[in-house]
């Protein structure tokens, strides 16, 4: 059970926030962005230094460097030349122009992780200018370019990093491809990147070793890694005509991508020689706009916004004379063309799964878990749960089908008692009597609940619902506390136990310790439903929780508490090996932790009775008599990561199998949160969202490395809680290799009390 | 200049702390201690439960797995065989024993990494049971078997950490051999591993894949990152007849070793028949003997102690008839030879080093950096400065051979005006006027010094002392606000221009800000003494000061401050190519971050006085008008490790250079505290200690991984701080790979103020 979100929604209108730029247009004016939202673009970009700047600045590097070569180096100022403060004539934007209808682009011809000291301090130099001076006239979002192929990484990270700082709602968004270069061409004009020195021989040689793929994202991983994941800071990705492959894609769709740029290059024609785009950049759209925060989309030179009519895309759906005669090579003279199929696809944007329409708005939000043993819920909260289309139809198939086994196997049993133990407001009950009815077979119900205001709720539904009447026996009581159905010849037991006790982890809400504290009471031949149930897990890059959790204020304690979220913007580091039918989807490698099963042999509870007594020697660990150590898990998973990445945590599910017959051909009732396995055990069931682990430390790991996941469930009794580390192991040099490990995450601290 | 040490004391006599451990005693009445004691032991090891005890836990595994087998797993209790409490025949433990000559063993039988979980699950009771009981009794160090081979290093460490929970006082040393297997040989019995399912053959393969030397120290590694670096957690290191390479051996050396375990198979026999140890042995029990905590050592299994005589080795240092005449391979009789071999070597034991001596008791202890502008220094502080027995002569040396250059090149500058800035007590005003007496060159000396109580000794000093004789010129000032020389025609300028500003970094307390700030005082032809400096960096393993820091309390700024320390218990990460000439030892790759060289070219001053104007753009960093930028430095470096460690931290060194003649032929004068040149250029100077840039993640680096650290000195106008960064890099599947990354360190919060 887990709780947070509200009632499923209706599904919002997709809504697009296109914009446009032009490479070669230094300033938009009023009139220009007047236009622009004529035609129904929501934003424009504008350049923050005019052409006169740039000219400046060429020539300060010019005239110093003609200094240093003519005289001796002592006779030019250290470390460079200064730029000198920005004139009127340097830039034509105002604090007038202080709308969020425009973002800032700093100027593409400065390289800022330059291996030339003096181009990386005139950069700077300029970058600091531009971004402080657009912060000052209000413009929030800045658009940067990456670092050039061969610069200082990480010295392009500390200009970002102090960069940052320069304005309390400053955003910079760092243009990137997905892989490779940048499609979009830059007007001409001297990029500062001519005036350094030749690049040192071996840097060049270390490059050129590494034409991987993921080379782009590894630069980008280097610059937030460095910037502290800032949320200041984020992606400015580049659709490419030629997309990465699906791997690359997931990879950047995890990121924080504030903007889509779409070159018009990225763009086919069709038949009637309208934009259009692939079937796979629709796909990649489609799922960006699906992101809680979808990112907007950036329309790249696509037409001159001054030169065409004021006609909206809105208003004019259909393609002008001037569009049709467009021809893929030429610069579109119409700017309106490839905004109206941007439109087109936002109106026929695919609807959502249910548990997306019911999580909305709750993707990627972190949330403790629920204490329900030490909690009561709140009726909303029940309410929530028993909106799921799936979870309740399941229960009472799988109480029907142990209703029909029973029957057939112990005769005299008839009336078949049933006990719902946790009954909240009744759900399980109501299902248990459609259960009795459709099979016909008798039952006697017992509803155990613990909450004393859902107790009054239950007693009020017996009296009134006509399918309870008055025939449920409601019982005030803590299940492990009960005494057990009083029967016509005085305490008896249980035929079947209906529970709904799993967490997100299965077991992380004591469902195990719950269930041995009643199952006293349950007859030799009686079944549990959940009659087992298990954990699993998948290492995953999730940088949006990552940020979220270091912006969190607070100390360690932050880092040891497993979340329920609703994991959305997530990459899965381990994919199973494709399969000839799944060949175009990427499964994830989710790994079993442990297993319960229920009733567990009487053995074992003895045992632990003995235990508690006190009468046992040293439990396994500290700080209790060991009386739960049988609830107690470890595992060892080892994961094999087909490309590079970081792992900021583990994403772990449940299955549960509600009601196995015990006849071969017996029904088999299951459900489901692992990714793998839940469409087909449980489709569109949505009272659950994943639990997730966080790595305070993130760990790399280079392509083919595998991540090994140690992971315990502890107990001392008193309480249940996780620990969890990962190691990082490769072969390298021909041995198998450590190369990192986090740290022991633990939730002792935030234990689940018993 | 650096502090906190105080006056070279007497060199103190080496002491080792020897225990007798005998494999097969069980334990150890007080009647043996008492004999042991009186033999020349300081302690002496003792089992913790008896025979008796593994009698009854080997039956109840065995039980237990008989059961299992005979009947179904559900009626065996989950998890495992309950090991019952302590019975006095199970130990002859009492609280009697609690005083520090015993160290009591944790029973070697147990596995606490078995993957059989019903293995690990009765070690762990035992192991808990033990140490709590050895806990309750007073006897504070255990000593507990390393993993065995194939097992679980993750799960072997979860246990460690629990038990170090068992007490407040505990102290778990882990036996471990430096390579491969232990020596030692443990008295037959059945090992609970043996009750182990039979390993599954995946991990077989993994682990064999990997058989390096380091593949103890890696499992170490794993064992004490996951217990957090407590320090309640040590080694016991087994010395092996066969010592691993150096390099490993130095490894060992940078980890917290509390005892040296010393095997009988380890010594060899010398031409008489006694004990002895190989050079190469007594080389590393020399090393480790000069820690500032020096391991204990173990003799084990020399000798019975029952069987011998009381004769003590203290009294009776010739060896016995029976010593004489015993035979290596046999087992001795006598447990004494041993010990007043090792008593021999402990009287013979080499004397430190100058900067040992000097730095006695501040071995790896973290000092934060003096503020020598904003704090004015104590007489004591300045008496330790002056006792060095290196630097002052050299600068005398440096400011003769000034003086002689100038002479020749400038005829008439005579008197040649000597200003010795920062003056403090004055002794670089005696050794300036030595080196005018002995050169007979005539100079007129101003002493300029900013603290108003040093002033009060300078004043005292002209006046007292028949050098001075009352022809110093001694000026209250900062040296950045003096107004310069008053000669006989009005303001003059300073010829020679002597200070000692350097820290353990060259840089880091402000040297190029003071300098700058009176270098307008200076002739054309002057020269400062020094003349240049350099900062030096190599990556360093330093586990004892990384677990200082973790153990501190405070959040992240502890890790942001750049410490001065006597580094000494360290392992370098990168090394030098052996030459042929240094074959035998192990040169670090201690590589030049960037250099300062005075004066500096008047442009660069009169540029940043144009800045500090506020008439200049953008600063290249935030905060301030960039007034002092040129004095900001940056280096990306890059070092390749032959072995896989760890990074703690980067160690920090200088050189300076104080004069080199203008002259080819001239002298060249020089102070140097990194490791590699020092012997050449300043051998014995104990001013200064280096510094460590510390590492809040450590990062591992694989064996022939690159360490590539990017460093800033980074100034805002106000102040002057350090960022510093490491990645790791290494070939992985033929391509160049980031395999994992520190965070920024700054010092920004704890900067050095101008």
């Amino acid at each position: 059970m887990n709780i947070g979100a509200s009632l499923p929604p209706e599904e919002p209108a997709t809504i697009f926030y296109i914009g446009h730029h032009e490479t070669d247009q230094r300033h938009v004016s009023n009139e220009v962005l007047s236009q622009a939202e004529d035609l129904g673009y929501d934003f424009v970009t504008t350049s923050i230094t005019t052409p006169t700047f740039h000219t400046a600045v060429v020539s300060l590097i010019q005239d110093y460097q003609d200094l240093l070569q003519r005289a001796c180096s002592t006779q030019v100022p250290s470390p460079g030349p200064l730029v000198p403060p920005l004139t009127p004539q340097d830039s034509t934007l105002t604090p007038e122009d202080s709308d969020t209808s425009r973002i800032a682009i700093a100027s593409e011809w400065i390289d800022l992780g330059s291996t030339d000291p003096v181009v990386a301090y005139v950069s700077r130099q300029v970058f600091n200018l531009e971004v402080a001076y657009a912060a000052f006239c209000g413009v929030s979002n800045v658009i940067v370019h990456g670092p050039a192929e061969g610069g200082d990484v990480v010295q392009y990270a500390r200009a970002i990093q102090e960069a940052l700082g320069l304005g309390p709602y400053l955003q910079l968004h760092v243009l990137m491809p997905m892989h490779g270069e940048l499609e979009t061409e830059y007007p001409d004009g001297r990029h500062l990147s001519e005036f350094a020195d030749a690049v040192p021989e071996e840097t060049l040689e270390d490059e050129s070793e590494d034409q991987g793929e993921y080379d782009v994202w590894e630069t980008w991983n280097t610059i937030r890694t460095l910037c502290s994941y800032s949320q200041k800071l984020s992606i400015a990705l580049e659709v490419q005509r030629q997309l990465p492959s699906l791997d690359l894609q997931t990879r950047w769709y995890s990121e924080p991508v504030r903007l889509l740029v779409f070159p018009r290059t990225t763009f086919l024609r069709n038949a009637k020689g309208y934009p259009v785009l692939s079937k796979p950049h629709q796909q990649l759209l489609s799922q960006f706009a699906r992101l809680r925060f979808a990112p907007w989309m950036l329309l790249s030179d696509v037409g001159t916004l001054t030169t065409t009519t004021s006609e909206s895309a809105r208003s004019s759906p259909e393609p002008t004379p001037a569009e049709a005669s467009d021809k893929p090579k030429e610069k579109p003279k119409d700017p309106v063309s490839h905004l109206r199929y941007l439109r087109h696809l936002q109106q026929t944007q695919p609807s959502r799964p249910p548990i997306e329409r019911f999580g909305q708005g709750y993707q990627d939000y972190l949330q403790s878990p629920l204490q329900p043993l030490t909690d009561n819920l709140e009726s909303v909260t029940y309410e929530v749960f028993e909106k799921d289309p799936v979870k309740y139809e399941w229960y009472e198939r799988a109480i029907a089908a142990a209703l029909r086994d029973l029957k057939d196997t112990v005769q005299d049993t008839i009336p078949i008692v049933v006990a719902v133990v946790g009954a909240g407001r009744g759900p399980l009950v109501t299902r248990a009597l459609q259960a009795s009815q459709s099979t016909g077979i008798t039952i006697d119900c017992w509803a155990v609940e613990k909450n004393p205001n859902a107790y009054v709720l239950l007693q009020r539904r017996n009296a009134t619902d006509p399918l309870w009447n008055n025939s449920v026996h409601v019982e005030k009581s803590d299940m492990r506390h009960w005494p057990g159905p009083v029967l016509k010849h005085g305490l008896g037991k249980v035929d079947i136990l209906v529970s709904e006790l799993l967490g997100s982890f299965a077991d992380n809400e004591l469902s195990p310790e719950c269930l041995d504290g009643v199952q006293n009471h349950l007859s030799d031949h009686g079944v549990s439903i959940p009659q087992s149930y298990t954990a699993h897990l998948t290492p995953i890059a999730s940088p949006r929780l990552h940020s979220d959790l270091l912006s969190r204020g607070g100390g360690q304690e932050k880092w040891d508490i497993p979340y329920v979220v609703l994991l959305h913007q997530l990459d899965y580091l381990s994919l199973l090996p494709p399969t000839p039918s799944s060949s175009e989807t990427r499964t994830p490698n989710v790994q079993q932790a442990w297993s319960f099963a229920h009733p567990i042999p009487h053995h074992h509870l003895s045992h632990a009775h003995l235990r508690a007594g006190g009468g046992a020697g040293a439990p396994g660990w500290v700080g209790g008599d060991g009386s739960n150590e049988h609830n107690a898990r470890s595992c060892t998973l080892r994961f094999t990561c087909q490309k590079r990445g970081v792992c900021h945590g583990l994403a772990g599910y449940f299955e549960t199998v509600l009601y196995a017959g015990a006849k071969a051909e017996g029904e088999k009732v299951e459900l489901s949160t692992n990714p793998v396995t839940m469409e087909g055990k449980s489709k569109d069931m949505i009272s659950w969202f994943p639990i997730c682990f966080p790595l305070k430390t993130p760990v790399y790991v280079p392509e083919g490395g595998e991540l090994v996941v140690s992971m315990w469930r502890q107990t001392d009794d008193r309480s249940v809680w996780y620990e969890w580390v990962v190691e990082v192991w490769h072969t390298v040099g021909g041995k198998k290799r450590k190369l990192g490990m986090s740290e022991m995450g633990t939730s002792r601290k935030n234990a689940c009390l018993m």
